[in-house]
């Protein structure tokens, strides 16, 4: 992903909440890449709304530059899951930012719900890919 | 409205896209005058999805800077409607920039109805307040 | 501050980066409130960049709601500060949700500086408003 | 470009201001393919704000949609130029919406400056490619 003008906040750095969005991208990519969208989520229903978020930035990324966005499941529970991401400044390897963000999996008026008995195909994709130690940004 | 530094851009100035978010803040805000939320029109349901957008820069708001943005309604068709903005810094009444948004009335699966049939006290409400002539940004 | 349209997304509820762009409306108003502005901090130079974020959310916020931020100053260091945030219902005062924000006080260049060497009237004022004990959302 | 979640709105579809954020970064990657950043123009400096964006909304992008935006120069003034845009979804090849912007090139006052004597190799490679007749949109 590239640090376009609109991104920048007044020192000419991506503004923090770009971060956020960046982590968006990310977890969608990551679904995408087990075979699921969100769109199939919304049918069965399974929401996944956030129960947390959070962001360590350690340098600036500046306009025009291009990061990469590594993320990985950190923690599967009964109703909830954990994405740990790190971003990186492509050109010289750099960590940028660490962070998580937290889900809960929801039907469609927002109340958790068991995803293995909601929708087992992806409980059992997740728990394929789940990393059970030394789990990211610690 | 107030300039935060999250509206601003690399050149310290409010983003081109502040100033579309604030014609929504507008254009909310004159519907609530009327007596109506967007709330009460999607139980409706009417939807206002925009069929146009407009917007001419005529000098930067500088972060910090507290601006007023006047909106009325500029033509209003049987499915259709007009509203026209003038966005000013407070401190000083220059202009900052002027627009418009075009809008159509819906139903929930975004097909154009009639406002008149669907929603009478909204077309009322509305005709009441049409500015006629000499309206606005032309 | 009110949710407007474009601040919800696909679930028709607040997005999760509208509350980390609330957090900061927070913070710009307790800086105001106690006699200072960005603009100023930047003439002396003074940055304030965030070096962390985090954000719990409890319950959604609707389209049309309106919310009350109330920030403070939880910590206060040689070159940083962390401000607490707590969002409510402004119909209910439910709590929506809680944060906060870790900053670094920098120069021009993004370096760490004292506060009390580069702006002592500010470190004065903060050390005022710091809350020393229960500070919030531990 | 995909449709994020973030980038919906309370209707599901991508939201107004996500085509504009879009435009910015059609016309980013046009002045790449020309060899140049914005970062060298504002090292020149030159500047190039808004004037004007026009957007026509013809039908909505969907959530995980993929859209093509062809962005080309329509107009090349002394000081100005004009970037049409058209979006359509890949998969079908529909045209979702068209537009403009407006822009000024100026030094980093904000004040217009003549392109062809500041920059002059930037001059040439969009008088190459400026499109001179049956200019899109109209």
């Amino acid at each position: 992903m590239r640090v376009y003008f609109g991104d920048t906040d007044g020192m000419g750095v991506a503004s923090h909440t770009t971060y956020i969005r960046w982590f968006e991208v990310a977890r969608t990519e990551l679904l995408r890449e087990l075979g699921f969208t969100y769109l199939e989520l919304e049918k069965v229903p399974i929401w996944t709304p956030l129960s947390q978020v959070h962001c360590e930035y350690k340098q600036p990324a500046y306009f025009d530059d291009v990061v990469e966005v590594v993320s990985y499941l950190a923690e599967l529970g009964h109703a909830s899951a954990r994405v740990n991401y790190e971003i990186r400044r492509k050109a010289t390897g750099e960590l940028l930012a660490t962070g998580y963000t937290c889900h809960v999996f929801t039907n469609d008026k927002l109340k958790p719900v068991s995803l293995k008995k909601t929708f087992a195909p992806l409980h059992e994709a997740l728990v394929a890919i789940v990393v059970t130690e030394g789990n990211g940004d610690e």
